[in-house]
């Protein structure tokens, strides 16, 4: 069994997390930190949890992390970095749900979430913990920048493309759209349900985190070619789920090529990535509470491809994928605890 | 024209407001306070009102709140009170659509709301704004307390039955259900849309403020008798809208009355109150948006009693309601500026 | 393994019991079948069980239901009524989702459900399926009724006391709010998204069928009193879920008793009912495409318990009871297939 | 007063229709015919409409359309056709809210919408109904085309830009999402609550009508240059509101303008369409049941254009647009009828 901590199980990504590992055959849930809660059962915050959960919260004091074989950090920007050196330094692996070692530039990571990075060492070592791109990397990694939920989905839409150099790498548009639990579990006036709910918008016009972390990774995919991604974010009236319409110019290997085709030899034998039949329209609900991604490549132009992904951003956007680079990890099949059946209705 | 003052205009009992005054024929909007938000239009705030209303936020110092006609406070509890002597001496009416002088007694005031009552002569002269109940007084008050949502929704579902003793005036049961717009516009958790959306609870169930009020109100409309009304609260997943399912066991007159028509009778001529046919459910969109309350009566057992009741809880559960007792106050048609449609779907 | 046909796939409580099969780890679907869809992939209507369920819909005749070991009628009311006595003559077990063999007395069912009932002995043979009520019934069984979403809510939470007879049995109210999902996935106005979201109303006030199932369940749990709990329901602007507000009169022995005691005994060692602290609201998000029941049960008057549940109508109330059943009746572990952690946010 | 028939009045846009038109100060409501609904009261139907329609829906025999001045069609496509030449020769105008005169071309008419066109004159005389660009030929109509939801929004985001040639006409991707309203109070499986909500999904994916009503009408506005813009819908899990973002690339005289100032002196004096300030994003709640559109433009790269367009569909993209036009029609002030503040929450 793998002895897992969780750092900050107090926002979506921990209670979901803590839904996955409670039925992972291999996992024992160690301890769960929260400074300001410490002491109250997380059942008591989180009542889903009611018979499955029966672990308090414990200061990080309490809680021997040292002692585990993996920490997952769900915590705000910031902490992970703190805390991995001693961590890893004691043989613990570390997963980091939030932004600290996503970004490979020191100066973009300070310029875009406005802290000093305080272990640039770690930040270099840090393996990009998106498997069916990074696969053998996260295998053999210590330390994993979990994927940002938004860059997950653009990126999985895109990779076929770009690794087969069909498309103009500049001129991309990512057109997306997130439920408002991509916003985490803070009491702000935005997300409130009268403010939220029947209402859709555009959001962080001027620049959004993930638009750097999507153009980053895009680069790595195309081997380091340049590429420009206009990333564009849309806040959704639902809770979970975010949906992606990518679009990008075909050059003449990208309009001559069979995409469909393209798409499903890219992903054949990922569990993970579901190409839908041409002509399809993946729906949100489709992988609701599920590490599924959903994907759907249309032409509607002879120089056009549009590219749809469907994911949950809880999930597959954050504590699946966390799950599934953990089971790479520790060795295990890479689905173990993650074979759940979207809930749908 | 009637000068009118808002104290408070940055939540939701202040937009609606706002929405209403703003195409009010014979009012004129003078000031708009918010210490906080002080000198931001308050349609940055609300672009709802973009081009509906020029005013900034303004200091409660830069309002000449004296000169008004009328100052409406949306404020959070407390408020009025502290305010409302030096305007009532300058010769200004005063509503308040916050809690402190609805209570009559100062004790339960304080019991229910956590603070001292600093002005009980005040209370003592403020007059309860329910206007289809209470329409002499309001005519000639100087101070109204606006009613609670839920209270306004329970009393217009008892009151024909309770006016004309047709009812055991203990162990009546109010099952209410309110949207979330009616926690306010504060940054919580628990209306955040990814806790508040896709759920259904009841709250309170330790004993909610409006319990009291409702209770004050019932025995006053029962000529003074003891009235007994469970009143239980729950939190539904739409922004406005309140429905009240309200049980009482008849009494033998009232087994042997037509129960549709006391209602109609008891409503005839009310341009706010509109009794549904026998056999109707009263749905909460069919009131959206617009100062009507609808009501239909059963009688699901020979011995019981069941009204339904729906209101929006914005509208004629506060500011629609105000307006509504301003136009009483100032000698208007009592519609004036309120001769909304519901907005369906 | 247990063999497993499905007549009538193509509804929710089919697809909630697809969700489930499909990782039950004792079952084998051998057809889900539909005249109508016959030849369609089932995961072409349902994209969630794209990966999960490899079968296409089949005509009743290609489906080889007779070599199945029980056969799930997840139907309109009337259609297993027609083919239970075949396929029990066949030694086939059946589980039926709808109500044909609910309502004890013919005349009843055919008053509700306006059809005549075509095999009465099937009926007097048939068990309820509420396991935490009739368990060893249930594992007896050939036949059964798998009980309604709203009766399975009301029973749990008035089960306790009305076995220990301490409340009232007559003047019960059941005030009860279900999602849509409840009505099924048929093509009507009413359930549009355009009309039932953003709306609260009550429904069947003149009459609903869980009515008689409500009663005739009571009337056998209090040991074949009299009893009339008034049943009214109304529908919530989401998709899952069930939350029953229930009241009753307490009599001498129930004002005297320690009601949370009595609950916390009654169903001490039910792995599906959770019994939550004095005091609790539950949430229906909490049990969430679980099949966990929350109750919670209070004192708000020295003569009145007020208990209230949360249910996932589909799983609970429908599909998951279903599964539970089926374990039962094939000896297996209560719980198998059904430990599932209930999705939030 | 303008006398005005309604035929089909049983939609959403039937229902707004009635809700503008029954406190329009120049309007008196005629007649509603529904053949199928004839006899009932309007507000049987529509509660909402309670205490402000006092008519029941007639059949076209009963309803005198030829009295009337001025005849709207809210119905399916292909009706207005068949009825629009005898109500013309009898010297009434006539407003199409379906797309029976939107496509200029015969051939595209039918390819789109799967019928003959019955009557190509009065197809070559309508006047395509979208004020702000076409405000003088409305005002001597006959007949009009009312707007598709979509193509209004699309058409007021990139007018401005097409007018000045400040963007290439090809390549243009307008990425747009409404709410279900959109859809018609159709009963129908894909917008059922359980289906629409608590989802995103794109639709139309293979084509959609609205985009070569889109296409024409920017190549008119273009100056009959080739345009080309690629439409693709979402399905918002919301009731009533349109979302367009917009993207278009900047040619050499674009890259040099001022966006916003262009924006802002086109839009100068237009009463429905609101620029907002630089680096706004609208959302679509903030012009919920009113008649006004919002627009922000943004240049998230030095050579692109993204235009963001909110509007309710039903109002401005429909029954409000059909009065703004009435309006223009008949000599009245344009807004008349049409000052409605956005309901906000």
């Amino acid at each position: 069994m793998i002895k897992a901590g969780i750092v900050g199980g107090t926002g979506y990504t921990g209670v979901e997390l803590l839904r996955l590992l409670a039925r992972h055959p291999q996992v024992q849930l160690q301890a769960i930190t929260s400074r300001k809660e410490a002491g109250m059962p997380v059942s008591d915050m989180f009542p889903s949890l009611r018979g499955h959960v029966d672990l308090p919260f414990v200061t990080p004091d309490e809680a021997d992390l040292k002692g585990c074989d993996v920490v997952f950090f769900a915590t705000p920007h910031g902490v992970a970095m703190a805390q991995a050196p001693e961590l890893l330094a004691a043989g613990v692996k570390v997963i980091d749900l939030a932004a600290d070692f996503r970004l490979k530039s020191v100066a973009e990571f300070e310029q875009w979430y406005g802290m000093p990075h305080t272990c640039p060492d770690v930040l270099a070592e840090a393996v990009y913990g998106l498997p069916e791109i990074n696969r053998d990397a996260i295998r053999q990694a210590r330390v994993i920048a979990n994927p940002g939920c938004y860059p997950t989905s653009v990126q999985l839409g895109l990779a076929p493309l770009l690794k087969q150099g069909l498309i103009a790498p500049t001129g991309i548009i990512a057109n997306c759209a997130s439920g408002v639990s991509g916003a985490g579990r803070k009491a702000e006036v935005h997300t409130l349900m009268a403010e939220a709910s029947d209402n859709f918008k555009a959001y962080g016009v001027k620049g959004h985190r993930h638009g750097p972390e999507i153009n980053q990774q895009l680069r790595t995919i195309a081997g380091n070619a340049e590429v420009d991604c206009l990333f564009v974010p849309h806040l959704l009236p639902l809770i979970r789920g975010i949906h992606s319409t990518i679009y990008a110019k075909l050059n003449d290997a990208g309009q001559a090529a069979n995409l469909q085709a393209v798409f499903e030899d890219a992903y054949r034998g990922e569990r993970f990535v579901d190409v839908l039949p041409a002509g399809s329209a993946p729906e949100t609900r489709s992988v609701r509470a599920s590490n599924t991604v959903r994907v759907a490549v249309h032409k509607p132009r002879p120089d056009t491809v549009m590219v749809l992904v469907v994911e949950d951003n809880l999930c597959k956007g954050a504590s699946g994928q966390a799950v599934q680079c953990m089971n790479l990890m520790f060795g295990l099949e890479e689905h173990l605890g993650l074979d759940l059946v979207p809930v749908l209705p």
